[in-house]
């Protein structure tokens, strides 16, 4: 059973914190050993790569065939079969069409001074992208990282994705050359998070790397953060919904259950205005269990961390969202559209009960790598932002520098930094002089 | 002396990556102990706050007294006399002009299918500033701080700058009134990054810390990372200017100056296409260093990191300057309008000989926060963009569930997650049953 808490019950504030609270991750502490492997990649390069390739995907490899040949991608794209290849080619075309209007404006104006003013938006030249191997291996990841990537302007994006055993997953590689990936390596693990951040011989270095990946890649990511750029860490995926009682309660169970089968540690949660509806929903919940194929994740995902909440009305719904701050919100009620507008901390929306969380992660257009763990509080899913990046411009004209120099110059001073000063200095004396 | 480079010098390459690769901070690893003030923090509160501020800034304080009061604030500003007074006003409101225009749009739209799509921005609910005591407190980086913050909508906006021994910057208070800023705490250090991230009794939890500050600071900030947002984490800071010989060698002298007086660890270069202006400008660098107040940071600053460097023509100025990716570029040129276009890699570029950076660091408008030690290559100076998040939002409809449903079922399917499949065809069902 999951967890049932109602608003007008006394203990309520300290049920829901503890819900809030609850540690759904054990991340081992692998920092050291982590090091350790960036340590040697740093100091051996690619013989370090390959080494811990052997050692932890069993793949002898070289340096040439570290990187997949062109011949290799096509013939292994050859196999994916023509449905899933449309699939995967109109949720690319979605994706791209939705990202594509994200690329913000650059922007240059004259103040009242004379001063000209602005900024230049730029792409990172570079980026590295990690795909997870073996099961969690998502051709969907790869379109949503690649494509923003692509969309922003990036020359050159690197794939690193595990091939434990040599096994390969056609539908990435296929995904990959959709997106125009430009280089692919069957590397992994943090020996693959360091490779690209500091190059071998073999992979030149990246200046920015994304991508989910087990403790080990996202504690390399965290190291090697400064020298490159990361994304977020991510950690286990969760769901809000929000529903009246005039829903299904089975499409309401089986949207929770699509985020309970990814993961024991994801969390899904209804919120409802309607007792009723939340135990029917959670029975649709034990009945889909019976049969599901994930069922030995989804199952202890759902008993362990999700939970029914019932609120007074949608107002309340709405204050205990915010507190979660959700990476998926789904709102399933008849004003879903005006909800939806009070909202403030949300990875993303899906309004309607037309609009399954589902469609989110492959087709919708909006990217499917989201804020998790409340840090919908502070920052945003992946976007073509992640890939490009803003230069400041100012251009003074001697008028200008008349008009605000003698302020900057006076600033500097506070700070006793004379030399700031001086630089002003220096030209405002040309000036009254001239 | 500085390190004299030439381009076409058989040995350049290798002196150029040695100059790039020069390790200019010697990052003492606090980590250690920063982890304990962390956790220490965490599980006394306010205590634990109150007696490491009495042991490492020798001030004994209580819960009540950790705060400034309105009193205290009013009291200390007073002593601000007129022209700084001034000077900040004019400095905060050319910031303030500046930001405004950052704030990005929502979306909202509808394709081809009927689905509607889109994003919706919205501030960090709160955001705390750090803020270094004692000499290098500056009132302009509570400005570059708290202004964007302001401007993006932040609802609360607490400051925490230590006050060594009870010496409090009234210019720091001063800026902070202007910008807005909601609660100043008189703390520093670690256990102000902590009781920041993790709340206190008397200080509520932040969302969001931005600033600079000392190591322990910085790994106090690496930390907290996840549970809340950081700005970056800021090196040494850097100028390049590009100067062709059509300049006042004292002018640019000056300008290189303004960065070395900084910090023992700054590094100014130059880059030239005239070997005898290059000269000319180490010479005049010389020369003012007899007599800056400043002389015992920027004389080892300019000696041990500076650099001139002699280019064949602009265009290779432009490939050097990209590969450094400078916090701050100045481009004294008479072409510099058309050269600033080609550059990729900036912080911030300063436009014409009538650009003092020093301009920037103050009275400009755009924010002196800025990327250091070539992360320009892969991120931005501070903006609004760093105080508000985006929310992605889809809605679809029966039609565009029919049109796009079908696909994401597929790829469910490939990816082996029933569940999300299954929440697709529930709803195909309905419709087709329909």
């Amino acid at each position: 059973m999951p967890h049932f808490l109602n608003t007008l019950d006394d203990n309520f504030e300290a049920e829901f914190i503890a819900l809030m609270g609850m540690k759904r991750e054990d991340s081992p502490d692998v920092d050291a050993v982590v090091a350790d492997i960036i340590a040697d990649v740093r100091a051996r390069g690619d013989a370090a790569v390959l080494e811990l390739t052997a050692k932890f995907d069993r793949l002898e490899l070289t340096p040439e065939t570290m990187r997949f040949s062109d011949a290799e991608i096509e013939s292994e794209c050859a196999k994916v079969d023509d449905e899933d290849r449309a699939a995967l080619e109109m949720a690319a075309a979605r994706i791209r069409a939705y990202h594509e209007r994200q690329m913000p404006a650059d922007a240059w104006w004259e103040d009242e001074t004379g001063a000209a003013l602005g900024w230049r938006w730029s792409a990172v030249s570079a980026a590295g992208l990690y795909v997870p191997g073996g099961l969690a291996s998502y051709p969907s990841s790869v379109l949503m990282n690649a494509i923003p990537a692509k969309v922003a302007g990036v020359d050159r994006l690197a794939i690193v994705v595990p091939t434990p055993d040599g096994v390969v997953n056609p539908l990435v590689l296929l995904a990959a050359k959709i997106a125009g990936v430009d280089e692919i390596y069957r590397i992994g693990g943090a020996q693959a998070v360091a490779a690209l951040a500091y190059g071998t011989d073999t992979i030149a270095p990246v200046d920015k790397i994304t991508g989910p990946g087990n403790a080990f890649v996202a504690a390399a990511k965290r190291r090697v953060f400064g020298k490159v750029g990361i994304d977020m860490i991510a950690g286990p995926s969760e769901i809000l919904v929000i529903a009246d009682k005039d829903n299904d309660p089975d499409w309401i169970a089986v949207d929770l259950l699509s985020q309970a089968e990814h993961d024991e540690s994801a969390q899904s949660i209804l919120i409802t205005d309607d007792a009723d509806f939340g135990r029917a929903v959670a029975a649709a919940v034990e009945k889909q269990l019976e049969t599901l194929e994930r069922r030995a994740i989804a199952g202890p995902s759902w008993r362990d961390f999700g939970a029914v909440i019932v609120v007074k009305d949608m107002e309340e719904a709405v204050r205990l969202s915010d507190r979660i701050a959700p990476e998926h919100l789904e709102i399933c009620t008849n004003d879903a559209e005006d909800l939806q507008t009070k909202i403030r901390h949300a990875g993303a929306i899906f309004i309607g009960s037309w609009t399954p969380e589902a469609i989110g992660d492959y087709i919708g257009g909006p990217n499917h790598v989201l804020p998790t763990a409340r840090s919908a509080r502070f920052s945003s899913g992946l976007s073509v932002m992640d890939f490009i990046k803003r230069t400041t411009l100012s251009r003074m004209t001697p008028d200008a520098l008349l008009a605000i120099g003698p302020s900057a110059e006076r600033l500097a001073k506070s700070e006793s930094l004379e030399a700031h000063g001086l630089s002003v200095r220096a030209r405002l004396d040309r000036l009254n002089k001239g």
